[in-house]
């Protein structure tokens, strides 16, 4: 049983992104609406990891009183500043603010999260630059451990918006064998042990034990909850490790790497984005 | 056991179609490219139904030699047209066509096989106005039947573009239980035996007989191969029959229904769009 340990592997995909934002000086903006002392943790992560690339970090914070329309116009100033090249829009938001008209503000090839619903049908569709962090995450930790996808039945807990349902589409996409479980599902753990791989985004403190698992198989839990001041996966790692191949703790394990991620991705869309300039240039030229 | 009866079902919703479509005389657009001879079938499906609504069909014809970039322009030549309000483009594309520039030239709101990646993205976030037809078909075969999701096991076969993707997208997005299988899947007839309700779009002619199925399960075949002079499902129907409690043949079964789901669509799009018209002309008298 390996531990995966989250803490290393962003260190180190930091690590390899560095002479790249070295070469390249732009800007992060996270925006982030009203109360931000929940989600403040997760914006200084990210605070945290873009000082250390050495990429400049603009938080936007606006007051929960701002109106849809306006916070709209506001995201689409920031968007048409060329040295910001990749935007994050914090969440969760005020129940008032429409989050998807929202999101269709950011362009996709600043679209680091991959909130934009174009940006989003692109990724659905098997097309898209980059992946959403959670599903760039687990493609990172099955391809950092040499787990091949060959013959696996993959398992889904929970089919939320950021975690199962992209992982869910990204899987379909590639025509693998994926059993998908939620609130409804009737004995999920029965259902859950036919999988080889389970990649959990419940919300559910220790809702998997070691009577959901598989023998040896791998476990990549997104669940983050708090409770008691403590932080829980889904996850009830004490009991599944004594089953698992691979798994990830929590706090520690997945967190760090989706905040790497999105980095990457931020590389990524700008690097995809240098190709389309460079040939519409070469375009320009024959002319 | 009900045999679903894809023809009926197709007529009484063409019939509830046809007083709006009396009232609001429209056109609806399909466009193909090269050799007709083997999607000819479809087209004229569409047609006929076009013609019982007294919808104005128009056939546009492509020579397969004709450039991505001349297509797209002659496809957004025919958008711009305010009297075509669906527009389909029909498939197979020879390979040169770049279906997925093509099919975003297609504005939403014109948009009926929902093809565009924008409207895949709004659909794969819960919040297109339609859905695309294979999941529409098979929405509309379990309300029509009143078989509800409550405690179900889905089994998806085959993850293809147009019926397993999109079906899959669907469930997942509605936090479904889903087993999903395709070529990769080590025996997939012991997985989908644990399914109450089973769709399939895989191909593969006769793949699914009684050994696969559960008892009482629903079977909704999408499969529609040519061999031998005669049309085939993925069902084996008659081995099938045994254990399902309603089933659809092939032909006749889902076929006729999709059809019929293009015009609803495309209703469903225009009223959505006399909608956005008359909140406009509110927000303009109001000032």
């Amino acid at each position: 049983m390996e531990i995966i340990n989250g803490k290393n592997l962003s260190q180190e995909i930091l690590e390899n992104l560095k002479p790249f934002f070295q070469k390249h000086k732009i800007a992060l903006a996270v925006i982030s609406v009203g109360d931000d002392s929940e989600k403040g943790v997760f914006i200084k992560q990210k605070q945290k990891a873009a000082a250390f690339l050495g990429i400049e970090f603009l938080h936007f914070h606006f007051d929960d009183k701002i109106s849809n329309r306006l916070l709209r116009e506001k995201v689409n100033e920031i968007a048409r500043r060329d040295f910001i090249k990749g935007m994050i829009i914090q969440l969760p938001l005020p129940e008032k603010i429409n989050i998807n008209a929202l999101a269709n503000v950011i362009p996709i090839e600043k679209d680091v999260d991959v909130l934009n619903e174009r940006h989003f049908g692109q990724f659905a569709l098997g097309r898209s630059m980059v992946l959403p962090p959670a599903v760039a995450t687990a493609s990172y930790i099955l391809e950092k451990y040499r787990i091949t996808f060959q013959d696996k039945i993959f398992g889904i807990v929970g089919l939320s918006r950021l975690v199962g349902l992209p992982v869910s589409i990204w899987l379909s996409q590639q025509k693998q064998t994926v059993i998908s479980a939620d609130i409804y599902t009737q004995n999920p753990s029965q259902l859950i042990k036919n999988c080889d791989i389970v990649i959990s985004g419940a919300g559910q403190p220790n809702l998997i034990n070691k009577n959901w698992l598989k023998d040896q198989s791998v476990v990549i839990d997104f669940g983050f909850e708090k409770k008691d001041g403590k932080v829980w996966g889904d996850v009830d790692f004490e009991s599944a490790k004594e089953k698992a191949s691979y798994i990830t703790p929590t706090p520690g394990g997945t967190g760090p790497i989706l905040v790497a991620m999105i980095f990457k991705n931020l590389k990524e869309l700008m690097e995809s984005n240098f190709k389309v300039k460079n040939r519409s240039r070469q375009l320009t030229t024959k002319k």
